[in-house]
């Protein structure tokens, strides 16, 4: 992207926040190789993990025939369906009082979790819409336990289009939760759900074998480039470029203090940048002092690191072994050669949560490279 | 609010983000008071720390007669003029090509951060806007520093309306720095803006004493309910009430794990809710295992700590201890009890943070409470 080496003497305040759609869609069909012969669906909850759900949702429409979308909730639901005309839309977090007329106006599909839901729906229920079931295998989160499923009726069983449940820790192959969830799944559909479909695994899952992939997989962070299979090297391509521009260039004298509360000092004189991102745009705080800025000068990157406390709007790093940068340059937080799972790393979290919070943010200049 | 209490048998999946504008506007109105006789204005920057700056801004221009309004980008300022049409709105990143068109169709007046972005104010100056001038004091951050200020010609001077710098550790009334800000700053303005209004202080500032008022006081943080002066006792109210449904109650059989990655293993029998909210709605994944889930029953407050890793649209706590909990009843994430500063603090960040995630995510099902 030539905005990273322009030269020109030009101001800019704005970030970029740039997502590839080819990128997320050739991702969405190598997942559907990986898992074949299993049947891909995507995962567009949280808006898409912050990236605008009726986007990405249009974008795995069209141009990967994708026909199977999962949200947490109905109202996600809603602003989807407009770009997936006749798809199944699944919503995991279930049907109440407050969703209802939802799923009755555009007939969504409620993944039912507990016996309280399954009664609720059974006094609500919706002509021609047969439920999912989640059950509970071990992560100990939402799905009927086996006490719960001993209590339904062969004509409840009979009720739902699908069994679900969901892996605990399936980014880490060799985890004995992962043999254990799938020896549970087994024995129940076995047992309660024999000639139902099954979806155990999201993307974390599809990595580990055709066993954990049952005949649907949810596909959603490696998807959106996120490493789900850390123990090797990613497969998948990243999808986010984040830009800000430097917005001052200063000399930081030895001694000085940099940012609030005054956490970093300088023990030799500094040049520092002022980057036009913060807090207020996603970046984690936590990167104050830890994370860093990437500058592409020439086809070359170079690292500055953050200095000080990440602040609502402005970030700081120190500049003073990089040559060439000057007011109105751009600095990547994300990009090919820091991803997602970088700046993850750097904040302590996980990529999930990271991208959850950026592509929601509206003060961004936002491109979509399209699909 | 009757929510919390109500107990009849009925499903809800959707969190509830209920925001107290009768409260912003008090905490407004007191805060004027305790800054008298400087001039207040509200910081409604990051989309009014994500409560949505256009409501926030016309709630203030109605109730509390503000005027004077500041963001941190020429695009928020956009958003938030339809309901305060003949206030003043300052752009505290200020002015780029990418914002160049935005200040002369609507007059925001620019923050001068730098030599370079006064230059391209010079180019490009709006008829009828004398923007602010950015002074560096101790921050290190965005501002003009000595030797910059020093190459001002006494035309440039006059070319300004206001001069303002912004405090590194207001937030600590007896830190070094506040005291060295105010030094610095007093300095430059009596050598170079010795005839301009002043504004040095944010929410921070304001509680440390009438000199660091100057003429206009920034009012952000503390309006939204933040105890910005932690060295003595919020005078601010809470405005913000954050809850969400429990889905499900299911028993936690000794020695059974959580959530992903198994962080949360139980030693005894537990009894766990799982409550319809996760780091995909604001609340952060640094929660786990450490934060809480706060149910009010007859008017008590019972808290459940939270176990195991927040997921995206999940959150699992122990209510073994708790009588009376049912499926479709709300835990408080925010409230009066355990505010933004509570959870802020548990969470490892400050509330400002909490507080910019939170209003952002559009799956809440949202409420106004009037001025």
């Amino acid at each position: 992207m030539n905005i990273f080496t322009r030269k020109e003497n030009k101001i800019f305040t704005t970030p970029v926040l740039e997502i590839d759609l080819k990128r997320l869609v050739e991702n969405y069909r190598l997942l559907t190789k990986i898992i074949a012969p299993a049947k891909p669906s995507a995962v567009v909850k949280d808006d898409a993990y912050g990236l605008n759900a009726a986007v990405v949702a249009k974008a795995l429409y069209e141009k990967a025939d994708c026909r199977n979308f999962w949200v947490a909730h109905a109202l996600e639901a809603e602003r989807i369906i407009e770009g997936v005309p006749d798809a199944e839309i699944y919503v995991l977090q279930g049907i109440g009082v407050d969703s209802l007329e939802l799923f009755r106006q555009h007939k969504f599909i409620p993944v039912i979790s507990s016996p309280e839901m399954l009664k609720f729906w059974k006094k609500h229920k919706i002509e021609g819409i047969k439920p999912v079931i989640h059950v509970e295998t071990g992560l100990n989160r939402l799905g009927f336990r086996e006490p719960d499923l001993q209590k339904l009726s062969a004509k409840d069983r009979q009720m739902f289009s699908m069994v679900m449940s969901h892996l605990a820790c399936a980014d880490e192959k060799d985890h004995f939760m992962n043999a254990h969830q799938l020896e549970n799944f087994t024995r129940i559909r076995k047992r309660y759900f024999a000639d139902l479909p099954a979806s155990l695994s999201a993307s974390d899952g599809a990595f580990l074998g055709e066993e954990f992939c049952c005949d649907m997989v949810r596909l959603g962070a490696a998807m959106y480039g996120i490493n789900t299979a850390p123990y090797r090297q990613n497969q998948m391509q990243n999808i986010i470029n984040l830009q800000a521009p430097i917005l001052q260039i200063a000399q930081l004298p030895k001694g000085d203090f940099v940012g609030y509360s005054a956490t970093y000092r300088a023990t030799t004189d500094r040049t520092i940048a002022i980057v036009s991102i913060g807090y207020g745009d996603g970046c984690p705080r936590s990167l104050s002092n830890v994370g860093k800025v990437i500058f592409k000068i020439d086809g070359k990157c170079h690292e500055a690191r953050i200095i000080g406390r990440v602040s609502m709007d402005n970030i700081i790093c120190d500049i003073t072994d990089i040559e060439g940068l000057s007011v109105g340059m751009f600095g990547s937080l994300i990009c090919d050669e820091y991803t997602l799972d970088d700046i993850a790393r750097d904040a302590g979290t996980i990529s999930y949560e990271i991208l959850s919070r950026l592509g929601k943010n509206t003060r961004f200049i936002r491109r979509y490279i399209p699909a």
